[in-house]
């Protein structure tokens, strides 16, 4: 057994059992064994923004972790951002990155780059391969490292001898690392401060949004007037009719301090303290007032739903009430002209039962959350990191980990450039995703943020936030790539094709004008 | 004047009037600042692989460098491969990268990425700017650190606080940095070596294939029986009818091992010791025979063209007649069906005079450049890192640098799809280019890498390595994006088509079936 297959058996042992790849020449020994050991279902993905993104949704759904399969340092950079977006998400992937051999690697060939030191920033665990003999143990380390909690990327590099020397040896998969729980010092501490009376908030992220954890959180907010929160973006929220819902910070820094204004106190369960997106002249980056206290029942390596239900015992809180869950059934689809609130209703009315909503709407998408609160059962999946592009991989990977369920794309049309080769791949698959393109044709949110500068832009600045001049023709991009697709101006036409969509097997692209 | 402004200014004091830009929230002042003054040519791309591709390929065409534009680390991470590529084509690259205001960095915000540790890799110098005061002064010294020999990426990390602070101060140019010339010890080895009547290899490299210097290095092969060669990938070759012609060493290691058997000695100019661009198992990695001695006439960063005219002199060389240079007019373009030598064919007989050819054809392009070699004086642009995806990038980027040359991209499928999105800005800025797109829809290359490692492919590796199911339709994506274009499947339409497409203003895809 040569170290590719070694490390291919021992990956499935483990429960690794899909694969996003892109390979190069050095990959070619790990493409073969997965021709010889059945198992691996291998996705292929045109550029590897795609692969990883893909990755990310995979396991944001599936709760367990994909592996990659990248091509060098290069390759492993081509996929950095949705890596980046997929640390912020605290998503488990075992990210196999091929390398030259070992004794290749000092010659300095020109595709031999910083491939380990590329790695490491967005990795919780990076090392690289140096026999086959132990390649195999290597794996194993990777996948438990990636599981542990809050999980993360473990970046494998494997340089192309430790493939085709013999020797590789399968190794077991390793127990699950212990998930850390909470001092009980910390769960006094918040128990103290809730009940002081003070002005409260509870920032939840992560575990913390899982039904069992949220319902406790919403049991110690009805018993104590706290308010709950999660931040602007997050990996997977579960809601829709019938579930608790929950607000976020908004992104914008003015919405997000009038939000948090007056709070004295703020609980971080398995998030960050809030900060805003970016740093503005003269304002704080700090959303919630100065004064207020930060405290921290669980840090995000904890177990956050353990900490809430011992801070809801803690509370004599565990059977409070819960507030009422959405239950309105919203059947009424927009008329007329397109606007946020109007995608919004539709989406309400229309979406599918136990859909999965990738949104990378961007500025676009305000009114979609809060907006589809009564939609039909759903998860809601955001670009965690906010590095665009990662929409259409995130559909793509998470549409392979939930076969049953349809997928809807809620894109913005500059973020979706990024990474358009997700299109093919999804065609390839015959993915079951919705992808409703939002066509303004330009770049938005820079437009305001430009504005903010106190600049009235000329034409090279306009001319740099501009996707029009030529319009992109969306509708014949994805048919390039085998997706078929049509175009909406007004809400009608929209409800029509969402309509017809997300009936049809397969995907389907939306090229909705806003 | 704010430090955005001043660098703005410092820019264009120091000769950088063009900057290829993917900008985000945090370069909103640079963006105002590029408004306020006049001068700066910007350049949108839609995806940060075009942005640094692009800039790879203007200085390589002006022989000066352009500015970059990108958004925090994770748009740094999209275009690293390509400046991996620009760092082995030893391009000089003024790489500015926005990044979160000084005092939000600690704070950790979603998009905060480790932009240092990414850009170290791939640059020559490498700073973050601290101070509106200085950030000019910074710029300057970007400027001449990636103008010195033999060129490279200044990376300029640019926090958003230092944009918008008042007390910017613009920094004069700063002198170029001296290159060191070669020793005479080094000038007096290589001519004893070459006195020796030993086989001998002088291997040349960057501004040794400018006219001058390859001039006297065929001077010095004709007076001593010397071979030239250069490496399989270079920056940049002057050549065609009336000029020198020079070979390379081949990509595969039996061609490449058979093409220098014999050789003694090795002289680099500029050139690291050849080295296959991977290793195989059993195969030696240098494609050299294992006794031939390595000489190093001048490092890459000394002054080749010097050292070469000096070991000339050296060996009374100066004026040993020149090969004859090509003169035969090759007019006949092929017929029939689509082969390698048949598009060499037509390429010789129609490339426009003084063409920019951007060669990224990977497998199927094979008979180009031995059969280009009477074609009308060209220059012959490559991807140089091995990281595919550079050659649309680096044809727009060519193009914006020599507005009244005709740029031709010889441009693989596979690769093309990594950063399909020059096409736009191709369109936007109306550039003339004439993309020939190779459409074989596999990764051909790695199909015979795959019948390399011995194995019968499977399914499961077949599909990994095919681009058909469902097939590309590059007509379709080019006038997505704004671009026209056609298709051909036979050598008579694609001489119809290559000769119209140098004709027009504006580019011009053509999907070449192969």
């Amino acid at each position: 057994m040569n170290g590719a297959e070694s490390l291919v058996k021992t990956l499935l042992a483990c429960g690794v059992d899909t694969c996003f790849a892109n390979p190069g020449t050095s990959e070619m020994h790990f493409v073969a064994a997965l021709d010889r050991i059945p198992g691996m279902r291998c996705v292929l993905g045109l550029f590897e923004g795609v692969v990883t993104g893909a990755a990310d949704g995979y396991a944001r759904m599936a709760d367990k972790p994909a592996a990659t399969l990248l091509h060098c340092g290069p390759g492993l950079a081509n996929g950095l951002a949705n890596l980046h977006n997929a640390r912020r998400a605290q998503t488990p992937i075992v990210n196999i990155i091929g390398d030259q051999a070992t004794y290749h690697r000092p010659l300095d060939a020109p595709l031999t780059a910083d491939t380990e030191g590329w790695a490491r920033p967005v990795s919780v665990w990076t090392r690289t391969a140096t026999r086959a003999a132990s390649v195999g143990a290597d794996a194993a380390v990777a996948v438990q490292a990636a599981r542990g909690a809050p999980g993360g990327v473990a970046s494998l590099i494997l340089p192309s001898d430790v493939c085709w020397d013999a020797g590789g040896q399968v190794a077991a998969p390793l127990p699950a690392l212990p998930v850390p729980k909470v001092s009980p010092d910390a769960v006094q501490n918040a128990a103290r401060v809730l009940r002081s009376g003070q002005p409260t908030l509870i920032v939840l992220a992560g575990s913390a949004l899982r039904e069992a954890a949220l319902a406790d959180a919403h049991r110690i907010a009805a018993a104590t007037d706290a308010r709950l929160i999660t931040p602007m973006s997050n990996a997977r929220v579960t809601r829709g009719r019938g579930r608790l819902a929950i607000d976020r910070i908004p992104y914008s820094g003015d919405a997000a301090r009038a939000k948090l204004a007056g709070i004295r106190n703020v609980i971080l369960v398995g998030a960050p303290a809030p900060v805003t997106f970016f740093a503005y002249p003269g304002q704080s980056p700090r959303p919630y007032p100065e004064d207020a206290n930060i405290h921290v029942l669980a840090r995000a390596e904890e177990d956050l739903a353990e900490a809430l239900a011992r801070l809801a015992d803690e509370l004599g809180a565990r059977n409070a009430a819960l507030p009422a869950a959405a239950t309105q059934v919203p059947r009424e689809t927009a008329k007329g002209a397109v606007t946020s609130e109007a995608v919004a209703q539709t989406l309400a009315a229309l979406l599918p039962e136990q859909a999965v909503v990738v949104e990378e709407s961007v500025s676009f998408g305000r009114a979609f959350y809060p907006g589809t609160v009564h939609a039909a059962p759903h998860d809601w999946l955001q670009l965690t990191g906010g590095a665009i592009g990662a929409g259409l991989p995130l559909a793509t990977g998470a549409a392979i980990a939930a076969p049953d369920r349809r997928v809807v794309a809620l894109q913005a049309d500059g973020s979706g450039m990024y990474t358009l080769q997700s299109l093919w791949t999804m065609a390839r698959e015959k993915l079951d995703v919705t992808i409703v393109l939002l066509a303004n044709r330009k770049y938005a949110i820079l437009l305001g943020e430009l504005a903010g500068v106190g600049a009235n832009p000329g034409k090279t600045a306009l001319d740099m936030l501009d996707l029009g001049n030529p319009d992109l023709d969306w509708v014949k991009m994805a048919n390039g790539m085998g997706v078929e697709a049509a175009r909406a101006d007004n809400m009608e036409t929209f409800a029509d094709l969402f309509a017809m969509a997300n009936q049809r097997k397969g995907p389907f692209l939306i090229e909705l004008v806003i």
